[in-house]
């Protein structure tokens, strides 16, 4: 099987991470990703590093299995073919900032009207609408912008960055839903529709118990470095070589805990004796723990309270992470082999379907690579008028 | 209209975050969600702060217009039930620990050869499957198993936490979209399928270009602060009275930034004057745009970048965001009114649908609130066998 959303094309005008991680999603899922890139240009993260024989690993990291098409969109014949693309297409989606595809008369109103079970998803910094709509945005413009950064960091030091574009990806991951909850409603009802996310709105989504707690208090959250804001101790300490993690969430675990360290008079310690005096009480409890923790490395740690049943882990490197057991045994880490590259590792599919499973089975495309195939096999154009197009630049 | 998802029913057995997360997702688009709880107790997340006249507003911000029915699925009759319910139902949602599901029998593969198009999502913290599958997992533990915390921090200082639960919200995320393409599929072919997502797997498929940047090296990307790892500058910097992001993404915008704060020379030196040599040479860089950022408030550089079109940004603080003209302007806040908290403010859906917009409109059910309602209405129990059922607490 090649996945469960074999037989949707859709057509992706995106650029750079938000857009191309929804469409990769897509694609995972068995999508025919048709990419389509200005000539001679294409998609500006063909040009991020790191690079293998300067084709960009980024790029392929986010753009295995699609199809890059070339077509410059401000020439007639180039639209007239996007067009006809559209019409072959289940969904279009593109990450624009808001105008730009109405100035090439290619936005949802536009097309809408000639092909009215379209999904067209726009994903864009501030969503298409409100006073902000047109502004241009960048994850980490939205991770400040969203609140994040406020809360991430130490305290009493500088907001400091979430270390991967979390803004991005999660605007990415919003829009696959969206694209897939109105393919729902198309399949139901034959409509089509437009899908609006705005990465600013997925942050405030994400923002999670933050918010309610400043609705609560009128208080702002502040960044707590490497702690839970409301459960104590679920905590990042120093170990004796390295960090570790715990996770104690209630009071058994606590118990099972100080019983383990030999320390039962903290279990009824009127300071410490419910998760929220534990809260109140960190700046107590902490040095405490910290102590404590300090005496045995991570992995003898993590093995004995693994032992007891209390939810613990090492603070993994990438290269950890990249070589870990259960990421191997989940196919987390897969190869696609390019004519330019070789052999490549790059992040494998989450979603793992029983009857369907998802793929990745090609590399990303070069620049224009399936232009000839596409328009020749999907719209019925003649090689020779394909050459002829090629050369005065429409695709 | 209801949403996309309008006349899709799915059962929820879910606690916490990451699966209360997903069918929170999939009710926002129109789904009904019957959250099935542990007579007496139900989920863990009612105990989580903050709360308002003993309601607990984490719990309400997640589970807002579920419905929910207490059913103790170790009694045959409570089982029983819910095997009724699994039959008027098209999707099941589980966040236990790999294992539970099958002691109580209710595992995918007890349950397909009943209910063949029954589509069964298992969100865990490592997945159903590999050397980890049987522990226990929580966001923290996966921030830093999953290479997450040791890319977030301060050089040379301790890994800092993401600030909201990034570990359970992108496994929310990923199980949705898994359910919708695996719904598509059903709809498709009339077949159901296990969707198994791991809070780990889902961890590494966020890295983004810090696995690729690792592939490539052999070195493990470190934390870097508050700075992109491969654009320059693309930053937060102190200003005269805050902070300031800047995102400068190619020599265009370098250039009319250095023009605008009248430093041409900048432009052209030659450890500057590309991305790449901007990144290399970030530590002779950053005094220089340290001390000019320094010099105006936030406002004064927001309102001279934007209109020279350089993208920046202040970093909102959660009080800020919560009363942002783009926030408010795309309804990211709305109300809720509970009989035991009056109305309360929640984020609302950051995914925008033309023609089937999601809603938020009611707040999250007390425990076994619709108990009786489902019973009767869906399963056809008469009244006076619920209340048999509820002094014996099986429901």
């Amino acid at each position: 099987m090649a996945g469960p959303l074999q037989g949707i094309r859709v057509l992706d005008l995106t650029r750079i991470l938000a857009g191309p991680y929804a469409t990769m999603v897509l694609g995972d899922l068995g999508a025919e990703v048709i990419k389509i890139e200005q000539p001679g240009a294409g998609d500006e993260a063909r040009g991020f590093g790191p690079f293998k024989n300067d084709f960009s690993l980024y790029f392929m990291s986010i753009n295995r299995g699609k199809k890059s098409v070339t077509l410059n969109l401000k020439d007639p014949r180039g639209k007239a073919i996007f067009l006809d693309l559209v019409k072959q297409s289940d969904v279009l989606v593109e990450n624009f900032r808001p105008g730009t595809m109405k100035k090439l008369g290619l936005d949802y109103e536009s097309l809408k009207a000639h092909y009215p079970s379209l999904l067209y998803a726009a994903c864009s910094g501030f969503g298409q609408t409100g006073p902000y709509a047109t502004r241009g945005a960048y994850d980490m413009i939205i991770q400040g912008m969203g609140g994040l950064l406020s809360i991430t960091g130490e305290p009493d030091r500088p907001p400091v960055r979430v270390g991967t574009s979390i803004g991005d990806i999660t605007a990415a991951l919003f829009t696959t839903i969206g694209i897939l909850s109105a393919l729902r409603h198309r399949d139901q009802t034959g409509e089509g529709q437009l899908i609006d996310v705005g990465m600013l709105d997925c942050q405030v989504a994400i923002l999670e118990n933050a918010m309610v707690r400043y609705f609560s208090t009128g208080e702002a959250p502040r960044p707590l470095g490497r702690r839970h804001p409301t459960i104590t101790p679920f905590e990042v300490f120093e170990s004796a070589d390295g960090y570790v993690v715990i996770a104690i969430g209630n009071n058994e675990l606590w118990r099972k805990f100080c019983e383990h360290v030999n320390r039962p008079e903290l279990i009824d310690d009127e300071r410490f004796s419910t998760n929220a005096l534990r809260t109140d009480h960190h700046d107590e409890l902490f040095p405490i723990l910290a102590e404590m923790m300090g005496q045995r490395t991570t992995e003898q740690w993590i093995a004995a309270l693994e032992g007891i049943g209390v939810p613990c882990g090492p603070v993994n490197t990438i290269d950890q992470v990249a070589n870990d057991p259960q990421v191997l045994a989940r196919e987390m880490i897969v190869d696609v082999e390019h004519d330019r590259t070789g052999p490549v590792q790059i992040p494998g599919i989450p979603i793992k379907l029983s009857e369907t499973p998802g793929r990745v089975d090609a590399p990303a495309p070069n620049l224009g690579e399936h232009t000839v195939e596409v328009l020749t096999d999907l719209l019925g154009l003649r090689h020779d008028a394909v050459d002829l197009l090629k050369q005065e630049g429409v695709v």
